[in-house]
């Protein structure tokens, strides 16, 4: 059997983090998925409410806008605070099945596209970034995942970072960098 | 409803941390599962070998052991490489369902202890920190799940460091700390 592309390599990891979050924290009680590092940064819930909220507009769109417009029209800004107000109120299990729901329509867009190597370099205008290829863009949705689960490990552990007494020193979790809200 | 006590609180976690492994890591592909941020450290599936020989022998029979011997009795130092021997040539499916099984079955035991609070204060001899509480037990325990959570997470991140280009100072889990092999 042929290793998986790139591609395939991708869908791997972004089509089971709407299943780990679901085994993870459906179910929790609210000091654990209301857990802050601080002002203004992301619960367990909201990290997953800002998920649910880039999915709509983040990875997927912008790599179909690269794809019609190459470098012609940049991506819209991503409002990192957004889901405050369009998510306002949802309880984890109705974001987490808006998250599975749109992950899995964008997905299936994606492996519709049947993406090859030459597809990879086209390059789009990031606003901030300026010229960025589908292949970054690509990893760039994985990765964005993966940062996300490390913060609710990382926002989770830090509710006993005292508790744990003289364990800390062998939890790394628990002296990570401060949190990141993309 | 009362809120959930200490005890209770860690078993949410701790009781979910199977099922989130399984529905992650279940059908990746070797790279994925393979991927190590060097020399010694641990891969996603050396975690899992990992988690499952820890069960086994850390956090429930030690806490088992400050009920019935105080400090007259040291823990027996963790080998954090035994996994290797033991687990060795064992595949993913084979180690998760061992760890579930357990895993639950340390959480039977925990849960029909039904502890209360002047037990949580009880004192235990770590081999290399001295006198811990069952409090602070229970909180390593759950914190070393999550420890290891972030870590796969980061060791999965880290294969696509390169690919995400100028997203990189946007995905702080790429900037975390070197491996923790505990």
């Amino acid at each position: 059997m042929a290793p998986p592309s790139e591609v395939d390599e991708a869908i791997e990891v972004l089509s089971r983090t709407p299943g780990l979050l679901e085994r993870w924290l459906e179910g929790l009680s609210e000091p654990w998925l209301s857990a802050r590092e601080g002002e203004g940064t992301y619960s367990p819930l909201d990290v997953v409410a800002h998920l649910t909220d880039n999915e709509d507009v983040d990875w997927m769109p912008r790599l179909e806008l690269v794809l019609e417009h190459g470098e012609s029209r940049p991506f819209t800004p991503f409002d990192r605070e957004g889901f405050r107000r369009r998510f306002d109120g949802w309880p984890l299990e109705r974001l987490l099945a808006r998250f599975a729901t749109t992950r899995r329509a964008n997905l299936d867009r994606l492996e519709a596209l049947a993406l090859r190597a030459p597809d990879l370099d086209r390059t789009g205008m990031h606003p901030a970034f300026g010229r960025v290829t589908v292949r970054q863009l690509l990893a760039g949705w994985v990765v964005h995942d993966l940062t996300h689960v490390a913060q609710i490990a990382r926002v989770l552990a830090k509710r006993y970072r005292d508790a744990v007494g003289p364990w800390r020193e062998y939890m790394g979790v628990l002296g990570d960098r401060e949190p990141e809200r993309r």
